[in-house]
């Protein structure tokens, strides 16, 4: 390993500290010597990656400087890909987003016809917030489907007309000088909680996204685990044994019962079969129902409301506790459109899983609502971006992170 | 990193090669220098942990040397503990069985009874193999339930009173002057398969024992996975939506549905039902069915057992399809008595598995018998104490691995 890959590795060791850093602190981190560690400070300073201040707790001397990611090194664009939306984000260098839009959009009006709209919100926003395209580093996508995470091509996404193997980097490279990277849109989201939405240091944690459908991220030994065609977590099409159709075209899918477009579908039923004053009120007002409605039911105490999101949450928690039996996880982590409801589909998968997990896979479990909620995927998407940009200097260190 | 600790870790790469290597090999394998290369294998054919042999090809000049682990370096104990019978085995440094017995033995009688049996066995076997009990290395042991490795207690474990934190180490400490290391049986199984049983590299893959019960090891990475609290692969109460008691407490648990004790009991019913004549001659000439009986009724094409086989593999199938989803795995490997049964077990979880998991999910997924069979859990404990052995002195250099 050579010096400047040795930097970066020492810039990865501050960026993902969650307190500033003595050089002390970082050789003990990197195992390096004191000396060496003056060395790249030095270089990751003067490349103004890093900040440092004298603001340190000293032993009776001099006070120590401490280190942390200079948070203005450059600017970061995040996409989200929804089936149905888009949310499009710039953050700065420590994953903070400066600012964000949430738009619908349809997925399977095509990648190019997508995109490009992507892209004109994306140069709106940098255009508003006075960025010039050159500061931007990097480009960090989300998509709702399987990727191969090296290529950044999807594989196979269900209904989404066009995408498979779609080149999504290329067409953002007609446009910006930086590399993009692309990942699946839940794993991003599981990044971002575990690497900025938990103030504890937790190794091995579910995080599920519960939307129009329902997936999972997962964290192992504190890496984001992919499988080996990059579809691990994909957890709506899981048997539930229930005879309910799936668009699918199998039966009893999870997705099928619980996710956001089975919650509205059973709503509208309820509502027609005059089940409901509250739903049946809203369906005549609006000519449809969504998830959202069912939400406005919890706030309002319907019951057959608090009863569709309590089923709901009761699979989610049955088919929760096989995956906890099976990993044995310490967190799990619940976001997503649907998740943001309400405590009543929280304490239900709880109730879930605790019946059907076994004692010993839960002493340690923790099952808690996403603390980052909507902007979990754009702050993960950031940091997957910025992790990449300084491993591929690891690996090819001539290659600057910032361009000059 | 200091000498004897890298010493170590070159051992481990030329132990885990599937080939002799020469000392260029090594070099390129562990990023050491060639002469720091040739200062490590001096030390190690010194201490006659490996063997060196000049029977490489040459491209011109003199033949290179290619070196590999000395089996003869000393011996393993091996113990898996069944809930019924116990396994016991000696292993050379390699992981070849020398000889190996099975016995009947019931845990439930408690720890030391247990124990004190299996000593004897294991004393009477080095005896009759003129094995000198200074030679054993390390002693390798499979529980039959969650085990914290650390400290090699047992985890709270269902229905085997005493056992509870019981110090297996201890016990052996009495009577042999080398470490002893204690894993969960499934877990030992799975690595052995991994490290010994295949002819080719997979880094994602579950072990399924079909036993009494049934469990799940994983190996993610290369690396076994054992979840916080060790119970990781803890499949056998799965809710698989079916309403049968389980032992547990439970309904619907997979082991009351497919598990090898759920198969003789539903074998009994059959036999007493009228159902299958096969099994009420068995019945009337036994007094009692295991699942063994029903094995015997596949080969006499008894239409009930077939139909009893069938259904297990199709329930275990189910369950699969919903781990293989989250997981994305490689390789599933059906392991235990019951997987011995024969193919139409694995036919009926291929089926299942195929059925209802995600297309992009089984794309590259090979579903495969067991290729170690019964000696897994004996050839997993021997390897895992070796993986042990050489560990313990990357981190204690101190230490030797053999002592003199």
């Amino acid at each position: 390993m050579n010096l400047a890959s040795m930097t970066a590795q020492v810039l990865q060791v501050i960026r993902r500290a969650c307190r500033p850093l003595s050089k002390t602190d970082i050789a003990s981190a990197t195992g390096l010597s004191l000396s060496a560690v003056s060395e790249h400070v030095e270089r990751l300073t003067s490349e103004k990656l890093i900040l440092g201040a004298s603001v340190g707790m000293s032993s009776g001397g001099r006070k120590p400087k401490l280190y942390t990611l200079n948070e203005k090194a450059g600017w970061i664009v995040a996409v989200e890909l929804g089936t149905a939306s888009v949310r499009v984000g710039i953050s700065d260098f420590d994953c903070k987003i400066l600012d964000y839009k949430s738009t619908p959009m349809v997925m399977n009006e095509g990648p190019k016809k997508t995109l490009t709209r992507v892209h004109e919100l994306v140069e709106g926003m940098l255009d508003a917030n006075g960025i010039e395209k050159r500061n931007v580093m990097g480009i960090g996508i989300g998509f709702p489907g399987p990727v191969e995470f090296a290529t950044g091509l999807p594989v196979s996404p269900p209904i989404m007309p066009g995408w498979d193997q779609y080149p999504i980097r290329e067409f953002w490279a007609q446009y910006f000088d930086c590399p993009c990277y692309v990942d699946n849109d839940v794993n991003i989201m599981a990044v971002g909680e575990h690497a900025k939405g938990l103030n504890f240091q937790v190794d091995n944690l579910i995080y599920i996204k519960i939307g129009t459908g329902i997936g999972a991220g997962i964290i192992v030994d504190g890496k984001l685990y992919r499988g080996i065609n990059g579809s691990a977590g994909d957890i709506g099409h899981i048997d539930v044994g229930l005879k309910v159709d799936c668009w699918c075209g199998n039966r009893g899918c999870l997705e099928a019962l619980a996710g956001g477009k089975a919650i509205a579908a059973r709503a509208k039923q309820l509502a027609q079969e005059g089940k409901s004053d509250f739903l049946r009120d809203r369906l005549k007002l609006q000519g449809d129902l969504t998830a959202k409605d069912v939400g406005l039911g919890l706030q309002s105490l319907d019951s057959a409301s608090i009863e569709l999101i309590r089923e709901s949450g009761d699979t989610i928690g049955r088919v929760l506790a096989s995956l906890v039996n099976f990993t044995n996880p310490s967190l799990v982590l619940i976001g997503g459109g649907v998740a943001e409801l309400g405590d009543i589909l929280l304490a239900s998968i709880r109730q879930g899983v605790y019946r059907r997990s076994l004692p010993l896979a839960t002493r340690n479990l923790a099952i808690n609502q996403s603390s980052l909620g909507k902007m979990a995927g754009l702050i993960g998407g950031a940091y997957m971006t910025i992790d990449q940009l300084i491993s591929s200097r690891i690996d090819a260190p001539e290659t600057a992170i910032i361009k000059s």
